[in-house]
């Protein structure tokens, strides 16, 4: 089964685990890493490598960060990616993204996860007025700019 | 200024806001309501209601959501708008969206920022190894399915 390390500033990486257990129960091979403020591009590179020891498989290990172009993402997909790990990463995790990936590891391999990581967080953004059809409580009346 | 309110299962939302503080310091008109495991839907309706009172203003507050056919989404979407509420509701928030909404929520009126939310939380869900360009270590080889 191939392994989720989730990567964030502050605590979110933990919690939302804990949010998508809330929903499909305890999960097996998904581990977070927390970027504190006092935490240097290295250590968090450390910490990442370690977390992905803990999750590594022959299938290898879908990495989900918070942000692209930071340290959580930029950094460690650099440094793991060159230094060999059989890893994948996908930038600007969400709850539908990891939903997705817990129930499709055992089923794709590791390139077509990152693929479907993709796919499946991005369809999770949704304009909730436009796609439920709520009616528009007169929006541009009041709003101006 | 338009308030913002997250709305998540369990602490997602509380943790997710202190995230996006890490990086932009600390933020007005915001609040986080917390999907408990106990928790009924209208008791969250209430919760968002209240946080929604908190940040209000005659521009409005965008709620972001964890997940769009939950009932952190659809059911507080359908009450508070059919309740006459300013709202608008995104969901499947993310922290490139939430560091969207807080550096354009004083110069774009309410229905703007949400399409603005769902495009850069959007835009912000990369494929790393394809954006960088990182060199493949043979993914294809290995992974068979």
């Amino acid at each position: 089964m191939i392994g989720i390390v989730v990567v964030g500033h502050g605590k979110m990486a933990e919690e939302l685990i804990k949010s998508a257990e809330m929903i499909m129960g305890k999960q097996d091979k998904i581990f977070p890493v927390h970027l504190t403020e006092e935490m240097g591009p290295e250590t968090l590179v450390e910490e990442v490598k370690k977390a992905v020891g803990l999750c590594a498989s022959e299938e290898g290990v879908l990495i989900l960060t918070d942000l692209y172009g930071g340290s959580t993402t930029n950094f460690v997909a650099a440094n793991l990616i060159s230094s060999g790990y059989r890893v994948e990463i996908v930038s600007g995790v969400n709850l539908p993204m990891l939903l997705s990936v817990l129930c499709e590891r055992t089923d794709l391999n590791l390139a077509k996860l990152a693929e479907k990581a993709v796919m499946d967080g991005k369809e999770g953004i949704m304009n909730v007025r436009k796609i439920l059809n709520l009616d528009s409580i007169s929006q541009e009346t009041k709003s101006g700019g």
